[in-house]
């Protein structure tokens, strides 16, 4: 650990057949996040047995999903790795394409979990932000718009204050590339919401505050409705502390 | 006025065969500013006489030499905007393509003052950080390499810091997508070479500290050494005070 604040492991076991496996990593890594795999390090091991195509193929999959869709402060390093190592001591049948359904399964489980704990771990970080996106018109698009939010300065500041400003949020999925249409775009912030087909809610804002404040992570979620692009990304507020730690330390 | 603190206006008289004419601009702006010709608003009038169809092309030349290549947060408004207005009154020849080098030149100039005046007066910003690269292998690349660095948070926190981290500065150029040849790079912090043929040099780094906390800016400069594109990039240090103002500012 550096700057990191504690220690991001996870272990998940699968019975496959009669014959159980283990897939266990532990991750570090707090500022310079926004892998493109590229500070970040994580291990990855596994009893299974598994055919060597199969375990690089899944393991870009899992990398998709997870550490892909992480930002602490858009700067990515330039070694950030994921290894994932198997040993095949589970006895378990070999698996490979055509069997490999619940290891992929699992190892998405481990990947989003340690990705989760290095965004919540991010270097001054009060709070995980999670951003769903869902309806949109591709994969791609939702990828991108999901990491353009999460990686907003005005986002993670206005995450930092408690502030459920949904203007600073649209205003970056304006800017993603992600096809809009404005007069079907639907906002929730931890499952209220507060934008409707594009025009904005009444809601609670001080008791919304009040909820921010109290917790340690918040979920932006946006319904685009327009295809069944879904993508999830997560990253942190971006506070004081943040840019204290990274002006004073000299390298 | 919102978040400015200055006041951000320039004016270029320019003598053409006799007739004078002058181009004037005033400029707002300080969040939210990462420009790509979307909260940044910019007037410029001329009393010059110019075609219509030069005119517009004579700005978006300027534009993106100027404003397109500024950068104080990285996130993009969705209402920036440059007007430029001329009345004729100045008697010249009219401009147009054929004889506009003046024009384009004292245009570029009164965009590139207002651009950088924007970035120097980013929210929370003590320093002018002003990027540029040579000997890019095309515009494009340079143009990308000289935006990403001074869009980092990590060049952008180690300015604040007054530490000259060379390392920041070359890890955001090697993910800026240019071309890039590690043992041709030469590297520039005030004209103090501290890196030559991609290996650090020796340089005083207290006296250069020193120097960078008694300085409202600072010159980055890059030498790819590997063809003839070249740019120049402007943006701000990132501030604990850039945090306050945005956590704090709801709207």
């Amino acid at each position: 650990m550096t700057t990191d604040t504690r220690p991001k492991e996870v272990a998940v076991q699968v019975d496959m057949e009669g014959a159980e496996f283990t897939i266990a990593g532990v991750a570090k890594g707090a500022g310079m996040i926004h892998p493109n795999l590229a500070t970040m390090l994580c291990l990855i091991a596994t009893d299974a047995s598994v055919s060597a195509d199969f375990l690089q193929a899944a393991l870009q999959k899992a990398v998709d999903c997870s550490f892909n869709m992480i930002s602490i402060d858009g700067d990515t390093s330039p070694s950030d790795s994921v290894f994932l190592l198997a040993n095949a001591m589970a006895g378990n049948k070999p698996i490979d394409f055509d069997n490999g359904e619940a290891f992929q399964e699992a190892l998405n489980a481990v990947c989003v979990h340690l990705a989760k704990s290095v965004a919540q771990d991010g270097e001054g970080a009060t709070k995980l932000i999670e951003v769903m996106v869902e309806g949109a018109e591709d994969q791609a698009g939702a990828r991108r718009a999901a990491r353009t939010i999460v990686s907003s300065p005005l986002v993670k500041t206005a995450m930092h204050g408690n502030d459920p400003n949904w203007g600073r949020i649209v205003a970056a999925l304006g800017r993603s590339g992600a096809e809009v249409k404005e007069n079907k775009l639907d906002v929730y912030l931890n499952d209220v919401c507060v934008m409707k087909q594009g025009s904005p809610t009444p809601f609670g804002k001080e008791e919304m505050r009040l909820a921010l404040s109290n917790s340690d992570s918040v979920l932006i979620r946006l319904c685009l409705n327009l295809g069944n692009g879904k993508a999830t990304a997560w990253g942190c507020d971006l506070s004081e502390e943040y840019v204290n730690i990274n002006s004073s330390y000299s390298t």
